[in-house]
């Protein structure tokens, strides 16, 4: 029996983990220290008897909890709870915690251990990490299904990572559409439960296409003695396997659904999805966004080796220092300006600053509104005129404020006047780039966010160095 | 009846709407030029005929999707079409669109007309826009709302914005815990419907006490004439009306929950939270901090007015600039210098550049960290020597690299050295606030994804112009 805790309860078992596992790293270096035979059989006594709390302690605890303590976890501390775990246990874990994780758990697991604990996952577990196993290891483990899992399982993988096929489950209750209210109630009164989330069943023609869903309050309100399709609801919505998921997040959010069947071309009902692995979907997509903002591939296991980390930051610290280089040489062709009047190097880092953060303002509402599909036809025209008007509002106010400290800072009108122009200039590339990036990248079938934030940054430094130092050699010197 | 609708079809129906639009704003133009009184009479008829067809169309959608045909609409056109719904249907849909739309909806109605709308609606729904309405509108309505309702009214607005007891209902089916299962069923079938998203029913005790909750599944599969205790679940999650929202968000994940009870300090049942209301949260959270972390303070109409636009932006951009001018003046005192070595100017950015990547990327990942609890006590200072780690790995590696590219533009060893030097120095203070920023935001209690990034680049590029410069003054000059 697992049960259920809340956030304060969590910590405290968190707590009591760490506990126990300190205790275990005591106790190991004083068993390797052997004093004394007698004290060291004694030590290896007290130390099974603390792994026997351990797995007392670990036994009731739900797998979404173990799996956010092993995230919380250094990884020796994480391989001892992992090995004290039972295998069925285990591999429900090994769904839950998150991919860096994963990837930590399969490293320090012996082969024939993960494919005994891994085992003993349902197809669609199994094909959601399937992605973090080695390709030998799945295979046995395949083989080790039963027939139809297998056949689950293999048409599981068949989808794409964002599609739908790939999160629904092939649980579900279909009743044939002749039935009635009482038929109903008796056929699922034989079961001892019914799959998870499940508000609503599914009606079935003979031929097993999808005739509608029946919601369960609709058994338990409606006279049993009514044909079941009194409460047929034909209009509900339904999905492809290959529909997008982020389409069947909009309807789940939209309609406020708990659950909904996924039927094939021919209306032929093959899995059901439901609100909880929509959930995980929205929630992963969002928390990886940040880090990919960031550049980083994926997550990152906060306990990784430093080497691992370096190298996952190198992708983009190399594309980063190339741009970097590219907008320097802008400043490189101006370096005799600047030699001569070296407070041109002290303020032009402000135009590009100025400029990267209003276009990143612009590109972050524009990158909603694709998100939440809310760009019409026409719509870009329209919102390249507003970010122009924005950005030239913007760019006469803030260009005279900056343009006014630089007077002050050096009594010098035309270098204060050269200052506005570049900033007025610069916000306008701003807002444009800020409106054009994003919606390139989603037109040419590209996540708009992904290295948006970088090209953006190049742009508006590259231009904001040429206008500030373009603009001051020629009206300067 | 409102019908559900897939993403193509909910297309369909925004272009047919654009449509009866365009041709609403052709007919208003010609009775206004009023040609010929005949012409102008057929006109109008024709515009009734046309605003009927409208109303026809717009009456059979379902609130979110109007909701959505709102926000993809130009202010003109939104205005017309909100004009043509019906009070009740308008009010839901109010409730739906994003703040930034519902500001403008509140502009473009008249007092009375949005009084009416409003009391349409129900206690929760009211609360949850409450922030968008007028004071002397909001306490108009809540003196039209039925007195029940509005003590619901006024418990909801008491609560903060992110607590759970501003997203929970009080609809909800409590039965006393005395009952057997089929009298538990005789009553429920006295109902005509149960709340939206009712998959377990909630027992209490004479005192209105909490005592469990009971799947509705369980209603269904277990003998009628058992007590309805037998099937009572003790230990499921229960939330107080001020606990923070996000605790609830991480429960309905990891446990899959549909619908969680509320109780007070004395365990008096008074709220139930469902999982549309935790999605709406996780979606709205997570889609604004990308406008957060571009430094708006909301969302923003994408076709609101420039200068409100403009206006939206500007706390940021002041921040910006004050920051910008700072790290600036670090260049000022070095003025000097760049006079005799102008390729200081040109490869001073690339320093500043490299730290602000690497420092924004540790800190995506440790406030993912944060997010989802995954940082313990102790585990700073084990990060804080991981990402030294890093830093000193990647600044060795990527600090060699710009330091021979320095050397190859320049043909200057002295400069290449120094190039290195600093890159690697910027590197390990930008791991460190990368760390340090997010923690220390989040031990004083705020949001440590809120203008974390704004001060990093500050640091970056402080750090960045001082160690490049400083130490060129000091070994080049």
């Amino acid at each position: 029996m697992t049960s259920i805790r809340s956030d304060a309860r969590l910590q405290e078992s968190l707590v009591e983990t760490t506990r126990l596992l300190s205790r275990h790293r005591v106790l190991e270096t004083l068993t390797h220290r052997q004093a004394a035979p007698n004290q060291d059989l004694l030590d290896s006594l007290q130390q099974r008897q603390n792994l026997a709390e351990l797995q007392k302690h670990l036994r009731v605890m739900h797998a979404a909890d173990l799996a956010y303590v092993l995230e919380a976890l250094a990884p020796d501390d994480r391989r001892t709870v992992w090995e004290q775990l039972r295998p069925e246990h285990a591999g429900l874990v090994f769904v839950e915690v998150s991919e860096a994780v994963r990837d930590s758990l399969v490293d320090s697991s012996s082969r024939d251990d993960l494919i005994a604990r891994l085992s003993t996952l349902d197809p669609e577990d199994l094909a959601y990490v399937s992605d973090s196993l080695p390709e030998d290891v799945l295979a046995d483990v395949s083989r080790r299904l039963e027939s139809s899992d297998r056949v689950a399982f293999e048409d599981s993988i068949r989808y794409e990572d964002d599609c739908v096929g790939r999160y629904m489950t092939r649980e579900w209750v279909a009743l044939p559409e002749t039935h009635s209210i009482q038929q109903a109630l008796d056929e699922l009164r034989q079961r001892s439960t019914l799959p998870a989330q499940t508000d609503r069943i599914f009606l079935v023609d003979s031929r097993h296409v999808l005739r509608g869903t029946v919601p369960l309050q609709a058994l338990l309100l409606e006279a049993p003695s009514s044909p079941i399709v009194a409460v047929l609801r034909e209009d509900d919505v339904r999905f492809g396997p290959r529909d997008p998921a982020s389409d069947a997040v909009r309807a789940f959010e939209r309609y406020d659904l708990v659950s909904a069947p996924v039927v094939d071309a021919r209306g032929k009902l093959v899995g059901r999805l439901t609100v909880d692995s929509v959930m995980d979907y929205v929630r992963q997509a969002s928390s990886l966004r940040a880090l990919k903002d960031a550049g980083l591939s994926g997550d990152e296991d906060l306990f990784a080796a430093p080497w691992t980390s370096a190298k996952n930051r190198w992708p983009w610290l190399g594309i980063n220092l190339v741009t970097a280089f590219l907008a320097s040489r802008v400043i490189g062709r101006f370096e005799g300006t600047i030699q001569q009047l070296a407070a041109l190097a002290t303020l032009m880092p402000i135009v590009a600053s100025i400029g990267g953060n209003t276009g990143n303002q612009t590109m972050a509402l524009v990158i909603r509104a694709i998100a939440v599909d809310r760009i019409q036809p026409g719509g870009a025209r329209r919102l390249v005129n507003k970010e122009l008007a924005v950005s030239l509002l913007n760019g006469s106010v803030w260009g005279v404020v900056v343009g006014l400290v630089a007077v002050m800072l050096y009594w010098n009108l035309g270098l204060g006047l050269v200052m506005s122009g570049a900033v007025v200039l610069n916000l306008v590339v701003a807002g444009l780039a800020g409106v054009a990036i994003p919606l390139v990248l989603h037109a040419s079938g590209r996540d708009p966010a992904q290295g948006s934030s970088v090209l953006l940054t190049f742009i508006t430094d590259a231009t904001g160095f040429f206008l500030f130092l373009g603009l001051a050699s020629a009206f300067l010197l």
